[in-house]
């Protein structure tokens, strides 16, 4: 056992971050590379929300150099900025990866800034991987060190770690050593910001869009010369026990560079919360066995766990509502036969027919059923009854995402995101990253201009 | 009583900050001029230290319009990056105002941004010191419904709270109504960060520099359209609570609009821990008693309460030591006869007489001393023995810098900080801050070139 008073965490870190190559790491591309996807998937569906689209003309005026591109549109921000403005896109709707352990959303903080700093400095894919995975690592770490206390506390925690993995990431882009990358992590711990009651508002893409932006912003304040104290997240006042929890060392440090976060991190098939997902499989299937005869159906009946309950079982008052409903997740599936973006959406959601979708189905406990599991049952005009019951939906570890479903994920992103975008292009750039010389590629495919 | 839970607490201080007038805030105005001129003193002072020449290189190529000024430098950045460096400056020695009740030191965060937005946008100092004073009431406020478990548990209060009288005070600036102002606030909940673990590194500088600039990101925010919840500081997933703290909402919105937080602002007249003041103080009348004859001296005795020898009795191995050193304190006024910037400088810190001084001071504890007082003797070499006792030290409420003193500190700052200045023209426009039609006299008297 290491004397575990000893440990600096962000010194430990680093020192994984540092010593780290392609080859370390190159086992961990393929998943790093479907992250990268879904986080472009992602970004492209919210590329023209009115959210980014403030934030682009807040900081439009406070840009330094052009460098760094949108993704989705054509404008362009210095890398700070750009870094800020992707990572609200690619988290906006939710819709984005899922690192389950912790509830993390580990992409949207990460990818942003590296992809900023790699455009602005013409680094190549094999950097972006290799940094991505370790940004993501420590982001991870961090995050399992303090949870699920932190997030119940109210700390949103995809905002306060994530500036920890855009930290160490953009250091190691940044090329700094050991030291240096320990610093990014220290100085990153205080600019950790970020709140659950803020989460129903525009408030919240601002803590997310700050990890990005600060966590570059850490590094090169380091790359400056900036320090922090070596236990600025473990030290008695320091971020870790500021923000209430005593941090279990374990977590962050064992098994360092054998286990890898990345590997445990998950797709949503489905624009809502991930506890709804086993519902709205349940209803394709059911779906699918009456050969889409929808209209015979007069009830729906959903059976869950009371995590399910009290999450989804309340009235639709506003779009986002929807994304939390078991109601609409029932009702878009057996209406639309879709449950993306578009059904998601304003239009879907307050359509008559779709109300009254809603308005058909009861939500019924059942303490047999775990937590992300579901069963739906159906009666017929002729009093037929069918039902299905999902333990693990699409999307989970044990039923992940194939590949082919994540490029079609970012293919309806782009085109219901109204994205400028080539989307085959994009995809097939992503999946050879680590042949790339620089971002020019990728950058004009997700943007629709040359880099 | 008001039924605290339906209490939106952000709204309380916007509709304070939305309905105040110059008038209504002209008899806190004189308060504010003194707060104003000596956050001018410490910027000035420590406008060509490394830490801001650095903070304005890594964000030099992240400017936009470079609107705003550096203060006692021909730099400029753009409003949100200018805010950021002078309130790193103004805060760089702990040597700016402090609120005692909450420890905050309330200018750094609020004067430095709202003075690079006033310049940007050519607003007038009766605008200046309005939306200045109604920030540090938004900022001080908030400190003292989480003082003191705040500040304890870990979280630099300067950084934390200083956000949202940024985030106020750029709200009125702008001129942004009563539910604007409110989503500045509440924005700037999902913004505020800094830990105490970080104070002795350039790490500090960040998270103050941050309060500043998030501030006034924040209001830009609200401007462009982002809200935050209602409830983002006392809401049960809210700021407080998730900082660890049950809020005192009475200390939040008790008389509001009538009594004031800036009339409770107090400046140091040494650049060193607070509780150093008083044994400074003793040492300056010992030497005054002895007619300078300082070599008679074989010994020092201090004597203080459990505060004083916890946070000042150590050895003094950095520049940054000597600042909450008792021993240093005393050999700076014996040795030296003064106790300035430069008496706290490494040239002076690590000068072999004074180093000689410093080992000739003894502490004891004396529990009958209140906090903030000290009893400092002498032996001399005929074996006589010189005592004298402060109990309010200069600087403190009772014993306030008089306009002179601040005037002084100022000149001295902006010579020691070699700064680009004129310090008369300074000062004399401060003092008439009310009939400015903009920035222009202030902007050309503190950077030494045209606005």
């Amino acid at each position: 056992m290491p004397q575990q008073q000893d440990v600096s965490v962000s010194g430990a870190l680093a020192h994984l971050v540092a010593t780290s190559s392609w080859q370390d790491v190159a086992a961990q591309s393929r998943e790093a590379k479907r992250s990268i996807l879904n986080f472009f998937a992602t970004a492209l569906g919210s590329s023209n929300d009115a959210a980014v689209t403030t934030a682009l003309q807040v900081l439009s005026p406070f840009s330094g150099s052009r460098t760094s591109s949108i993704i989705g549109r054509s404008e362009r921000l210095d890398a700070l900025g750009a870094a800020f403005v992707n990572a609200i896109s690619a988290n906006l709707l939710d819709y984005d990866d899922t690192h389950l352990d912790t509830i993390i959303h580990p992409s949207a903080p990460v990818a942003a800034p590296v992809l900023a700093l790699a455009q602005a400095r013409k680094l190549s894919g094999r950097d972006v991987l290799t940094a991505f995975i370790l940004g993501v690592e420590v982001e991870c770490r961090i995050g399992n060190a303090v949870s699920p206390g932190h997030y119940a506390r109210g700390w949103h925690i995809t905002s306060t770690c994530g500036v920890f993995g855009a930290a160490a990431a953009c250091a190691k882009l940044l090329g700094l050593a050991e030291n240096g990358i320990a610093n990014a992590i220290g100085i990153a711990a205080s600019q950790s910001a970020g709140i659950v009651e803020n989460l129903s508002s525009a408030a919240k893409n601002v803590s997310v869009g700050n990890a990005a932006r600060n966590g570059l912003f850490s590094a090169l304040l380091s790359d400056g010369g900036y320090a922090a104290s070596a236990r600025a997240i473990e030290g008695p006042l320091g971020w870790a026990r500021a923000m209430g929890d005593a941090p279990d060392l374990a977590a962050l440090t064992g098994g360092l560079g054998k286990t890898w976060e990345i590997a445990k991190n998950t797709y949503k098939p489905y624009p809502a919360g991930i506890v709804f997902h086993a519902v709205i499989d349940a209803c394709f299937k059911l779906r699918a066995q009456l050969g889409g005869a929808v209209d015979d159906i007069v009830s729906v009946t959903v059976q869950g766990s009371p995590l399910l309950l009290a999450r989804g079982d309340r009235p639709v008052i506003t779009e986002r509502d929807a994304r939390v409903s078991i109601h609409h997740s029932v009702a878009c599936v057996l209406q639309c036969g879709a449950a993306g973006v578009l059904e998601f959406s304003k239009p879907i959601v307050f359509q008559p027919e779709v109300v009254r979708w809603r308005e058909k189905v009861t939500a019924e406990l059942d303490t047999c059923l775990p937590d992300g599991a579901a069963r739906v049952s159906i009666r017929t005009r002729s009093g037929k009854i069918l039902s299905e019951e999902v333990m693990s939906a699409r999307g989970s570890l044990a039923t992940p995402l194939s590949d082919a479903d994540i490029e079609t994920k970012l293919r309806e992103c782009a085109r219901s995101g109204e994205a400028k975008c080539d989307p085959e292009r994009l995809i097939e750039a992503v999946w050879r990253l680590e042949t790339l010389p620089d971002m020019a590629a990728l950058v004009s495919s997700f943007s629709g201009r040359p880099s």
